[in-house]
């Protein structure tokens, strides 16, 4: 699993310090070509860490070698002096994987930069810059896992993921727990193929994909400063796959990721799909869809085990979606406690005691559908984010 | 206090069973004259409860004998069948109404109707009209404390105010502890003069108060579907205020009556006004306020005293106001912990132990300024919505 699956990719985690708890906080992941496309997606959030501005200049260079990835601190909100940081690790980065690399040269400007951890704070460069140089020295083409767990943070176990071609393949890792609205998600995710495939396939994949995938995850509806998903690919296969074919696998990768990310959300205990159908536009289910998403007293009603249609209805009226308030059905895992926009079937029919739930709303408008995934909102969110500065 | 202090008023509150715990459920207040204008706001919702409907009729046709309120049951998504309990309703209250005053013939149409509680269940009528026939009998001057009780949910305590004109005031009552976004708010409001005021002054004068009061009330982001603020005047005191004294005296009870809603949302431990400054226009300025104010991860940090501004700036950034990312200061009761986007003074001196909490977010992009109030998000918040089904 994970980055180093497709050919052409070596990747490396270590611990630099950054963490108090000592646990691996750098992670590397190089391509070793012949290729070096890539395409990216950033945080919709206007304020942007410094790695963000910075890997959005990288990326619409339109190469990149390296990706060097850390967690135990977002450099977000940080000033000039933080971008300088940025850009300081870029050039280490490159300068160390050139000179342990006799057939690789890199410039800072095709090495991408990912941050993750508390906003507001400088990097502690004294640590950084010799885990990248560690780093460096650690790189291997089974260095996939361990650069997966350098990037977490609150998150509970990494996230992998490998969806095969014929004849290549697309590997990723992700990380992200908590303020996961991505538009894009604080969440960091590297994909690498062994395709052939230029930055505009690419670009075109990955936007395919994100739109239906990691853009409609909303967690808990707060929107990252540091948000990066990278496409990263080698060519080492020397197969170049049809843009069906790269959309597809590029997709299921991040649907893949997605899910893991859902699956691990701060303090969650219900993973919930809301199914909008019967929409008279895709932008209307997703508006409806992320609505009801963020709504706290729909979040709280799952946690509690109770189909609260009213709540739902309630939500999906603040939007300015096309529907009638009497036309609307409301199903909640599979009984239609509401039909016409009034009760139904017995809300004690509903079963809530398992982990997965789908909500299921008919606004018969038109024939457009979307879902949106999120969370419940338990307890246990609501202790991660007041106890800790995170 | 409450809706009787203005002359012409009469109130009462009554047990009618609508609640198992026997508490109040029914209140009246009517009109004595010689006036009976009115003017109201309702949810922006558009699911919204039968009584809503009605009482939107009803405010268009400009005059209002009386208001008939119950707890108990939203009667929201109930249909055409729950449309007509309420029609029914208010027949049932012009009829006992006119039965027992000789000197006031009310026709149904001049009964606003409001309703709270749980959404899509029907109410019980069989209840709910012996309960408006003793309203009626115990109407009296001295009522208004009986009928702000007779309207609470989960709210802890009664909410009423009154704001002193010159010969003339503006008394009220109110209930709302959740779903409280008002734009309008699960709250009820019920407003009475007997200051001498047309239709079109009423209202004039409530648009204005609500604009910047309850509007900007923004608990836990979720918009109700029964939310109506009613103010009657009964011309009694034969003083016809200036537009501005009218206005003047509606929003400080407007204002007061806020403060007790946000002072006692479900769950709350803090009471927190998000004041923007330094807009470029004052739409600017409710749109950072209310984000600021719906981000779940700032109202987490705010329940754990933590003066997390990075989440502070990560919420700004997802809106469209003029701002520069690198302009924007931000201080936490009165300390500057962020200046120019970046950290300023140390956070270590910011005191949150108490329930106020002063967010004062400077986007230095203009002259133009508005204030939103919010509640934290609490294990409570939390507990209250998910174990009942309110």
């Amino acid at each position: 699993m994970s980055v180093t699956v497709p050919r052409g990719f070596r990747a490396a985690g270590v611990a630099a310090g950054l963490k108090s708890s000592g646990a691996a906080d750098v992670a590397l992941v190089i391509n070793d070509g012949p290729d070096a496309g890539v395409a990216g997606v950033f945080t919709a959030n206007r304020v942007k860490a410094a790695p963000v501005l910075w890997s959005q200049q990288v990326v619409y260079g339109g190469v990149v070698r390296a990706v060097v990835l850390n967690s135990g601190g977002a450099n977000a909100c940080t000033g000039p002096a933080g971008f300088q940081d940025t850009h300081a690790t870029a050039e280490h980065t490159a300068a160390a994987i050139t000179a342990a690399n006799a057939r690789l040269i890199v410039g800072a400007g095709e090495v991408a930069v990912c941050s993750t951890g508390l906003i507001g704070e400088r990097l502690p460069m004294d640590k950084l810059l010799p885990g990248v140089r560690e780093a460096v020295r650690g790189l291997s083409r089974d260095g996939g896992p361990a650069a997966a767990e350098a990037i977490m943070t609150t998150d509970t176990r990494p996230k992998t993921t490998v969806a095969p071609g014929t004849g290549w393949s697309v590997g990723g890792m992700a990380k992200g727990a908590g303020m996961l609205a991505p538009a894009m998600a604080t969440m960091l995710c590297v994909l690498t193929t062994d395709a052939v495939a230029g930055p505009d396939a690419l670009d075109a994949a990955l936007r395919a994909a994100t739109r239906i995938t990691f853009d409609r995850v909303d967690s808990d509806g707060c929107m990252s400063t540091n948000d990066t998903v990278l496409l990263l690919a080698s060519g080492a296969s020397g197969i170049e796959p049809t843009a069906e074919e790269l959309t597809a696998a590029v997709t299921a990768a991040c649907h893949d990721l997605a899910r893991q990310l859902l699956a691990d959300a701060e303090g969650a205990t219900k993973e919930v799909a809301i199914e909008v159908v019967g929409a008279a536009s895709e932008d209307d289910a997703v508006e409806v869809g992320r609505t009801v998403a963020r709504n706290n007293l729909v979040k709280t009603a799952l946690f509690g085990n109770d189909p609260n249609w009213g709540r739902i209805l309630a939500a999906v009226g603040t939007t300015a979606a096309v529907f009638e308030p009497d036309g609307v059905d409301v199903a909640v895992n599979g009984v239609w406690v509401c039909r016409g926009g009034a009760a139904a079937e017995d809300r004690a029919k509903v079963d809530l005691t398992g982990r997965g739930v789908t909500v299921r709303i008919d606004l018969h408008a038109g024939a457009d559908a979307a879902t949106i995934w999120t969370n419940d909102l338990s307890h246990a969110y609501v202790h991660e984010n007041s106890a800790y500065s995170t």
